[in-house]
């Protein structure tokens, strides 16, 4: 941490600082400049923390210079890690897609979506039963039956089953279906639910808020990996900002920063990205070529009839696009595709 | 809802959406201009959700024109409402200030902190004792511990006690000692959370989530009343925006805009909007004088040595000015303080 | 400025920048943490921005610790300043109320919106002849000719005149009819037209940009008082941000963060912040609450047949209703209500 | 446009809407719901605008269905447009590299970018001489002498030369040098100089401003076209939103919107987007994969003492990177790298 003294903090001031932070066992270099003064201290910022030093007399304002998460950062683990969800590789050198329905209505449309995402080079299939939405008014999934619906096309297909959890009660019971448990972006610091993932032999699938720094974003995973799991695969999906042609606006560069501070995995989310059809083959490829280590799409077999976000779901042709897309893209990036463990029986 | 066409779609696509829209039991007007055919719907917006009519054969978009929540509405309920807190009111009539420290430490801290609120014309009493932070190493607070300190502090001071709930398996709990339950900013969208406070019979205070619209917030107080709680306060607390000389920007304007779509009591927390201890008291002139309902504010006896968010809570001198400000704005603004119903013991 | 090395930076890389600076001209301190060194830079920063330090290896970043404006800084000057347009006096003491049409349209339309404005508590008059409109199709304005009706209502109403200049080329014959100069929020970083404005003798009313943080629109002034020009007036006018209730947000915290900041005096405009004729009155009292020095305001005798941005113009009832908000909140705030020099004859 | 009436509004208020519209040449449809009326409108939307509908009695608020530009917008010519610059295309079908200096310094430094810029692809070459900085005290550029050094190189090298033109009273002088002049970001709504480069025959590239949306960056290119230039290239730089860790957000998702609702070619700036060299190429890949018809990249021989923005600029090594980046993208995207017309002869 760095201490800016204000303009006319006299010497008594700076003096206290430095005697603060030596009592809570840290040390602190003065530098006097010309206009300013700071302090540059040294040992556990968490001690310092407590000290509230912008509120002492003289201070202008305190800078962290250290990052607040530790067990995700590439400081602490510098090789990027490898996650595996039922076996299927999400990390450097695959491409791994997640794809299927946003909610799940039926056996035959989960299993259609499953067996559609297949063909388009998904080796995990999604789709959920407990559905976060804005209103309380439109569709809230179908809960453990939808659970159920997703295990009986996992045996099918043989893709693991990725579904979001949005109640700290209900963590064990979701688990018990699936391979990959999602914590989706309005969810990404309802802390008691991050530490209830953070808890089980699951790996976990953490959305970025859509308005949350990349910082906040891995002290979210932090709140997991603290807890026991590093399971944890990062998923970028937009971010609010003042721009309304797009649901949400895709934050590229959050790929390769967040590659960069963590050695977790980073998949994009293009579908919810941009909220239309018509942009998540570009986002897709975008999303491939900026470095991702994953996607995870929309798809469904009749999207004028889906009961949730029908008018971002993928079908028919823009699947094979979407299979072209990745497997060109893939190994001009050194990857390649990630195949599930157990080949599709059904397909 | 409104259904633009897109320029060159054919009078085949403009009578498919019309047949749809009737078919689902409403009824379209079609209205062509020079560059652009758009369809009204009237009827039940809920129905014709499930149409997916974005995805249709030469639709360009759909426009909604109503709101998304009907409970929380003026147009469900013209007359604004005044929630009542351990007898203390709060809308129109009234300016009614909660103030207290951000986290509860100690008995003697909080009890020092109550009296100091007190004096400075809070009728409530605020104190965090289940503290979301973004990171996990920061201070999480003291959990049922401090509850019973709250309450301990209630019985001595007269005053109602207003505290969060993280997570929806302690609602009870902390209902049990508390007057008022608060859902933090970044829970606004945790909606089995939002359901879990709907459902019992304390009041509600709802924090703006810190990128949610107001239409967003609404929307995550409708999941309250839907459970049958209509006693929800709306607090705004700012927003994420560029400027980095603040924690959040307040949005001022969403006292006036809230109040306008909505019956509920709207009150502002000029302490976490700004984060910043001499900011406080502009902006809480500014939000009384914008129209809001009340108040919530940090105080603490000791700010260098709070474990949380010490640099934005008022201390001595500080509490003397906000009393000043209460009392001077809040007859121009045709309302009077709100009193404790029970009279403070200690002091 | 202090260099934050990298976690491996090695001694001699960190050795690297202290001798660069020192061959700057400069010194610095260097405190060797736990995971992080950093070093402090003592001496004048714009001699260590040409080094780009934070390109040199072992270097993770640079922070910025002082304030890239000097002249308009209150670090530099402590007393704030108090402008003076056509003689009437906007700083610390008075509430100084500009009010107008926001465009020019007849002789008739602008000398009843400048009786209207005066007898609102109005002691200058703005009026616009150039309109920056987002598109080309808008009513642009009047030029000259709107310029030579605002002179004449300013003979007849004895009222200053405030207009935009949107062009280097025409600043001298926008400034032959104006008693203080305005730059719209689309051309705050107009550098240009900053430079030209700076280099005549006449007040400049710099509104920040929608997108600017409070520094940039800082060192936007620092522009026009390095040319010499040091009469400038900041305008808050909202931000850009995802709320779309509002045409912009009013960042009613960048009242007292500028005010603090720079000695300049500090205005609002609740008109184009909220864009709504419904908001005009709550946001002027929470910007006189908030401590602004003024406020610029739109009036228009027929807003229903304005040329321009008539959906927020106030008029007849509107306007006894905002000179109530301002008569009765200087006095708590310490002001009186500043007065034109010359008495209005046509009143 | 759709007028939406509100809750309460009577059939009176209702035919008074419609009546106006009838009056000023237009049509209205009325549309009858359980809780809104809406009255579609059908004709001309400059003629309805001055009808100020939003601010009659009984309409709640008026929604645009049409776009604000014409010249510029697909609906008007479908096909995509090829401009040229010195012979060299950009738009569909080629990929077009601009490549440089941020600011010319020397002859010999911007010669030596130049052929760096050619062995990494580029077939344009960009070079700053007027420097719009947020800061007076920044570098404020070369100005003629560095357009002359521009000119110099083209002639040694073969490359077209694009250039920044920032005030309306040297649009023709910097002509005079240029074959493209670009509109800065902070420029994009300074209106005066978009008619000045509307009305002289040279290319132009208009940066979007960096809180503009989509539609208000096409409407400034309307702004240019309106006055004869159709020559007009779009460029995406990030925009500002709350993340920190960037400069910038790349809206990648930017480039296929506005490719859809434009003819006009788009090309990404990777460089000022993220402001870090290390994402440099990641970004550049993902706008050639999301579409983009060209790039726009800092290159400088000496990053580390460079006059403006040396941590962004490229340099050795990272332009093979790039070279192999854009050659192996390319073809996958349909495109063909550009090429000057006349061969470097310096290299």
């Amino acid at each position: 941490m760095v201490v800016v003294m204000a303009p006319g903090a006299t010497p008594a001031e700076v003096q206290a600082v430095v005697d603060l932070v030596r009592a809570a066992g840290g040390d602190a270099f003065v530098s006097r400049g010309v206009s300013r003064t700071i302090v540059g201290l040294v040992g556990d910022v968490a001690d310092f923390d407590a000290l509230n030093l912008g509120s002492r007399s003289g201070v202008l304002r305190v800078m962290r210079v250290s990052v607040p998460y530790k067990l995700v950062s590439r400081e602490h683990h510098p090789a990027r890690s490898v996650i595996r969800v039922g076996g299927v590789p999400i990390g450097p050198g695959t491409l791994s897609v997640i794809a299927g329905p946003c909610a799940v209505e039926t056996p035959e449309q989960t299993l259609e979506a499953a067996l559609m995402a297949r063909a388009a080079g998904a080796s995990m299939l999604r789709g959920g039963a407990f559905k976060p939405r804005t209103s309380p008014y439109s569709y809230q999934g179908l809960g453990e039956a939808g659970l159920r619906i997703l295990a009986d096309v996992r045996a099918e297909t043989g893709l693991p089953v990725v579904t979001e959890v949005i109640d700290p009660g209900s963590v064990e019971m979701v688990a018990s279906y699936a391979d990959m448990l999602q914590i989706g972006a309005r969810n990404m610091q309802n802390f008691a639910l991050l530490q209830a993932v953070g808890a089980i032999d699951r790996p976990v699938l953490l959305k970025r808020g859509f308005s949350a720094t990349v910082e906040e974003w891995l002290s979210a995973a932090e709140y997991i990996a603290q807890r026991g799991n590093l399971d944890i695969v990062l998923c970028e999906r937009g971010i609010r900002t003042f721009e309304t042609a797009t649901r949400n606006t895709l934050d590229i560069s959050a790929v390769p920063v967040a590659q960069q501070l963590s050695h977790l995995p980073v998949i994009v989310d293009p579908s919810h990205s941009g909220g239309r059809r018509d942009l998540v083959l570009p986002l897709t490829r975008a999303a491939v070529a900026a470095g991702a280590d994953g996607l995870i799409i929309d798809v469904h077999p009749r999207p004028r009839t889906a009961l949730c976000d029908g008018d971002q779901a993928l079908t028919d042709a823009d699947l094979r696009e979407l299979a072209d897309a990745v497997t060109g893209l893939a190994p001009l990036m050194g990857r390649v595709l990630a195949e599930p463990v157990q080949p599709a029986v059904a397909a």
